[in-house]
Formats: C-alpha cells, sequence, structure tokens
C-alpha cells in the first residue's frame, strides 16, 4: 500500500500538516527515517498535554537516536540553543518541562501496545533485517498508529536538570592555546585527556 | 551601521546565500545568534579544505553552544542520525571527517586572531554585558571577518570516535518495563541511578 500524502496532508502534527512535516524529516534528517515520524506523533502528544498559556518549555530526549530530530524539528528546542538535552538512557522516550519549575510531560514508547502493529513492533525490536522490512508499509502503519503506541505521564525534572547554569569565564588552555571554560581545571578537556584526535 | 542584507545575499556560506542562511538560523535556532552565523563561516571553511570526491563525511562540535546547529544547518549531519557527535570540550571548535577512515579538518576559532576584531574579542570573551553590546555591530563584523577569525589543521580522529557500532539487542527493563539496549545491563540506565526525574 503506498502512502497517501493527499489524505495525510489534511492531518497534523504539532499545527503542521503531516505531508509537510515528513518533507522537513526528508530535508533534515536525510531520510524519511520510521523513528523521526513516530517521534513527530509523540512530541505532538506531549503539546496537546502542555498546560496552556504562554509558558517556556525545554526538551529532553531519552535516546540519541531520531527524536532529537523530531524535537528540533517541531518545537524551539535545538542542540545548539540548550533547550534540547541529549540523555543515552537508550529509552524511546521524550520529555517537555516547564523550564521555571521542571514540571512536564513525558511521552514514551509502550512495548505492550505494539501487539495491534506488528509492523512497528518488528522495525522497533528489529526482529527483520532492515533490507527485509517494506518502508513504505511501516510508515503508513505508523501513520495509522499516531501516538497510540505511546504512552503519556506527567513528571518532575530534578533541578541538576532543568535549572539552568550560566557558562562562567573562559581562559587560555596552556597546552592548545585554545579559550575553553574556566571551570574546567587547569587546562582544557581535550588536553586533559579527552581528545578524539590521534 | 546596519547589516546590508542586499549585499550579504551576495555572499555565500556552503552555497547558500548569507542572507537566507541568516534567515534559516532564525527559524531554526530561534534568533541570529553570533555563535551560529560564525559557526556558518566555520562550515564553509572547512568544506572549502575537504578532499574532492564523494566521501561521506561525519563531523563533530568541541562545544554544545551554537555550533552544532551551524553544523545540522549546513550539512547532512544532525543528532538524531548520528552523523554529528557534541563532545562537551568547551572549544569553539569542529570538525568534518571522513568516516571510512577518521581523516577530517578542524577548524577552530584562533583568539590571537581576535585582536583586529574588536567586537567578537568583546562578546566572545564577555568582556560586555550581553545588553551593553549592539548585536548589529557584532553582525556586521562577523560578516567582514568571515573565517579570519579562524585556523584550520587537518586531523585523524581516533577509531573509537569514527568507528560506527550498531545497536545491538533490546530489552525490557524489569523495573520500568520500558525497552532499551540489552548492552547497558540489567536494567536500563534510567532504573540504574540515572534518571533525570524526580
Amino acid at each position: 500500500m503506498q502512502t497517501d500524502t493527499s489524505t495525510l496532508s489534511k492531518e497534523t502534527i504539532c499545527s503542521i500538516a503531516v505531508g509537510d512535516f515528513v518533507q522537513r524529516v526528508k530535508d533534515f534528517h536525510g531520510a524519511t527515517a520510521p523513528g523521526v515520524i513516530l517521534g513527530g506523533y509523540m512530541v505532538d502528544l506531549a503539546y496537546r498535554h502542555l498546560p496552556t498559556g504562554d509558558i517556556l518549555f525545554d526538551a529532553i530526549s531519552e535516546t540519541r537516536a531520531c527524536l532529537p530530530d523530531a524535537i528540533q524539528l517541531l518545537t524551539p528546542c535545538t542542540i545548539g540553543n540548550g533547550w534540547l538535552k541529549v540523555l543515552d538512557l537508550g529509552r524511546f522516550a521524550l520529555s517537555l518541562y516547564d523550564k521555571s519549575n521542571g514540571n512536564g510531560i513525558r511521552v514514551f514508547l509502550d512495548t505492550a501496545k505494539l501487539e495491534s502493529f506488528s509492523e512497528i513492533k518488528t522495525w522497533f525490536f528489529k526482529l527483520k533485517p532492515k533490507q527485509a522490512q517494506d518502508l513504505e508499509v511501516l510508515l503508513d502503519e505508523i501513520h495509522t498508529a499516531r501516538s497510540q503506541v505511546c504512552e503519556v505521564t506527567s513528571v518532575k525534572l530534578k533541578p541538576e536538570i532543568f535549572v539552568t547554569r550560566r557558562r562562567g569565564a573562559f581562559r587560555i588552555c596552556p597546552i592548545c592555546h585554545e579559550s575553553y571554560p574556566a571551570a574546567h581545571g587547569n587546562s582544557c578537556r581535550a588536553c586533559s585527556g579527552e581528545t578524539p584526535y590521534l
């Protein structure tokens, strides 16, 4: 079954036509990755549970895979502006939370709900090699399921996560002669052993 | 002095008119942050030093601030597709590297070169409170300086950085009942003490 984009476009994710969101995912992420599309429905669900009013919220992705891009495409939160944090917990879950008090909404993939969605289950648990799964059929099932495979809960963030620390003073590293946050110590972290380079 | 966008638009960053890049930064990052604009010129410089030909490259940002968004806007590398890694080294530097062998190009802000660019120096070292600095004058100086405040070097990435590890099997956490990478141990990292929630 081919994805019927004329139908998709009538539906919305965070007030964006689904077809337009799919195109944005393709442009930004490089492919219509199932995890980013499903992530879009998760962000949409979280948004609908946020308290109304003009709250400033930040975001957490509990995995490095796919979800951060759905968050960056659908919310004001990006890695570079610091409003999105990525934690490498390996759970397919995200939270949006009020940055003033840490009260938030968490959405996660509820694997118990995957029994009715065999394509999503097969993809998520890698029950078939990627080449053996039909991407179009999988995407159709994601667009049918929307957030039915997810669960939503209220959460309260730990203060060390939601309280913003201002960047302190910079100093010049005596080894590489580049600037780095003085709080990191007597030399920059790269010169203290964390360099990614040979 | 007002930024003359008619002049800016004739110049390019990674083949995109500078004016269009500035608009993309505003839309994605939420503001025309000096760090993302300067980051654009840094990505452009790195691109121009990459070997020609169809190489697949990944990216590293050595800081969480601003640079990741310049990379995500100008390259195929994003956080969610795994081609961009963000290291919290606190150095204003980025690398693009061949993902097959780890050979790459690193661009960093050379603070010795800031002596001729007082607005950039004042902003980078926070020599004035943010409110006391004129954003338009600073952005004009960044567009004048382009990558003149940067240095470029060849680098070789450590194998543990550039060799892609495939995600292994998933299992269900006995505590939260959510799925997580089996490689993380007997329970998921969140339930093992790394939860961001109260």
